[in-house]
């Protein structure tokens, strides 16, 4: 080291890290704390419950105990730390320049997720799915993308793995967001519009999602991957949680007063809800678009995960599997339903939901990118929108809220929708 | 905190993070450490040394006096390191995924300069110009930019201290590449194509730089910002390499073997090598593309830094201030001469330099996204180039080679660049 390089600099502290072998080692399975037990899920044709056989053509059978097991804790294997290590833990950071543009006493913290390989918070949990998949002798995946989010990130996992990969991608975004399908490609993995049968359609991740589980259960050699809603999704997601509890102590915090997230299957929010949900002072808010109002406006019932009904039914909040949401740009929150846990925390009261036009997220967003730098994926602006309510709120009251949401994705890959928005082409069709 | 969530995990190490409070609290100057003494800019009229008068229309006192400084260490502001510690201290990582790959005994560590809010270098200099402005009272920045990086990295610090900002964008790119466009613009700049007076002109750095040159010696309330380059651009830079030396250091390593950055205008190189210098062991290394060989094919000349004959002559190596590069995809490197620092090292031996084709830049980025999992810019994938060369000739002597690189920026925003590499659409015209 150079002597006398290095002080301790000026002001207060605003951002948290930890070393990578403080990586969580563990999930933390939210299952145990429900207000109510969850109901399972039903097979499509006996409307029985569904058994670990039933799932076995889709899922490696690490998954299938996850996705049903009331363990407090699951162990997190070397191989995936290892993997989780090139970015993880991420950083905590301390929004004081927002604050100080809203004038709040608020303390608004974000976790980064964006420092990822793929740049949101969906490796979380490829990860651990690639890697279980090739354990269990798998060669080859299929998954759904909407605006390119999991279908990156699974690319990113898969290649790790060696394993290969198609991915059935919603045909609009195909069409109109060719970055993550190259991103896809670099990794590669392979793109292709969906649906696939109807070359004219615009498509839907339910649509899409029936088209990577025909193509999975057509081959032995193929297993399928879901970027969000199933349970063992969640808790992969929950290291965002447990890390920021953990860094949220360093900064001198006890817990946070909300914690907010986005919301389109629910696996961010579930990440960093999760750990908190036994903490009953403290609030959880799910965030979605107005213009594709699951939580707010759904009904909670049985239904289908995809359009054509081929997935288990599921109980959960939806806008019914036939739904064809508007092509909003937070294409990654377009889904007709909603993660069960979720959907049991929000049913139950132990959660709140909150639904926001797109106009409002892109102001919070271009906000944010203002005042702290960060340029936000248009999902990760609908808990920035949030975020900035709570805060404005605590201004209103002169009270101390500890505020934390998930900075789930960076918006370096939606920046047309940016330009839409600086030039006032966003239609914001229920604003 | 949740007890028994937090363990030690599984593996070899390989990252290595710093608290915020351990960023370098002063730049490392490397003036005085230069084997022969650095020969000083010359008046463009009478071919005179340049004086602090010479520059007071351009920059700020502050920086004029950096940019002629023998002081070995200059503070860092607190205001700036309050700015930087959104980001910084950046994870020095070991890409032992590569290594493994490559099958080779050396250890390859690179800087990640991608996680700051433009996703490259750029912002470590870009924070400080916009401070040193504002506080001397100018409310007003022009500059140029290329691929966008610089551009995109000023207007976020410009943002920070409430600068309007005006970028002469190179017309290719303002054309071809719209998202860095739109990214200043969503930190409220201002973007133009440049030549401003030759719309059917492609455009090149130099030209560029005449036009917010010119722009700026016409208005009183404002300055000139420039990405690369100068000393005080170099000087702010070397952040990044005093970090990794302290990180080195925690990974177990005494000093790396060679230090390896791409080269445009030399200010990722520079802040990653020169606190090296002083170390006669270490070998630096520049790479640059072989199509614009400005190190390796130039000459050692006074020349000056833009097309139009505006800024001072500076001792560099170039190819002539008319030279116009071909239109190759890593755009942050399409400039005709070097920073005089880096020049002077090279042209006195204490820095090698190599050119890479195309073809084999990509071929590489590729091989470090899918084993290390991040998708490097096309610059970065020069440096990358260079590491696995190096890591494949300690293989062949079985050596245990130490190599760090500086991984100056992500790919989101050039993966148009790598449709055309995976299609075989890459017109490698010098490879």
């Amino acid at each position: 080291m150079i002597p006398g390089t290095f002080g301790i600099g000026s002001e207060v502290m605003t951002r948290w890290t930890l070393p990578p072998e403080q990586i969580p080692s563990a999930w933390f399975n939210v299952v145990p704390h429900l207000p109510s037990p969850l109901q399972p899920p039903l097979h499509p044709g006996t409307r029985e419950p569904v058994g670990p056989a039933d799932l076995a053509p889709l899922f490696p059978s690490a998954l299938i105990e996850q996705e049903v097991s009331a363990e407090p804790w699951i162990d997190v294997p070397g191989e995936v730390l290892d993997i989780l290590r090139l970015w993880r833990p991420t950083p905590l950071q301390r929004a004081v320049r927002l604050e100080q543009a809203l004038g709040t006493p608020a303390r608004i913290y974000f976790k980064d997720e964006s420092v990822s390989p793929a740049g949101s918070h969906k490796p979380n949990t490829a990860v651990p799915q690639a890697f279980y998949n090739a354990r269990e002798g798998i060669r080859r995946l299929t998954t759904e993308t909407g605006a390119g989010q999991w279908g990156t990130s699974i690319a990113f996992a898969a290649a790790q793995f060696d394993l290969e990969l198609k991915v059935y991608m919603v045909r609009a975004s195909f069409g109109q967001k060719p970055y993550r399908r190259i991103a896809i490609e670099t990794w590669g993995g392979e793109v292709v519009p969906s649906p696939v049968d109807e070359p004219d359609h615009p498509g839907s991740l339910g649509a899409a999602i029936s088209d990577a589980v025909r193509d999975c259960v057509a081959r032995d050699d193929t297993h399928y991957a879901l970027g969000s809603v199933l349970n063992h999704v969640l808790l992969h997601q929950t290291v965002v949680g447990l890390e920021a509890r953990e860094q949220l102590e360093l900064a001198g915090e006890t817990l946070p007063d909300v914690v907010i997230g986005s919301c389109g299957g629910g696996s961010n929010l579930g990440g960093i809800t999760f750990p908190f949900v036994p903490d009953e002072s403290v609030r959880l808010l799910a965030v979605e678009p107005l213009s594709c109002p699951t939580l707010t406006q759904g009904r909670y019932d049985y239904d289908f995960g995809d359009t054509a009904g081929l997935t288990p039914l599921m109980p959960m909040y939806t806008l019914g599997h036939d739904f064809v949401p508007p092509s909003i740009h937070a294409g990654g929150l377009r889904y007709h339903g909603d993660s069960p846990l979720v959907s049991s925390l929000v049913k139950d009261g132990r959660m709140e939901a909150a639904a926001y036009p797109q106009g409002k997220v892109f102001e919070a967003a271009v906000q944010f990118a203002r005042s702290e730098g960060k340029i936000p994926a248009p999902e990760t602006g609908h808990a920035i929108a949030a975020a900035i309510d709570e805060a404005l709120a605590a201004k209103e009251t002169g009270e101390e809220r500890v505020i934390l949401f998930n900075y789930s994705g960076h918006g370096f890959l939606d920046l047309a929708a940016y330009d839409d928005y600086n030039n006032g082409r966003l239609d914001d069709e229920m604003g």
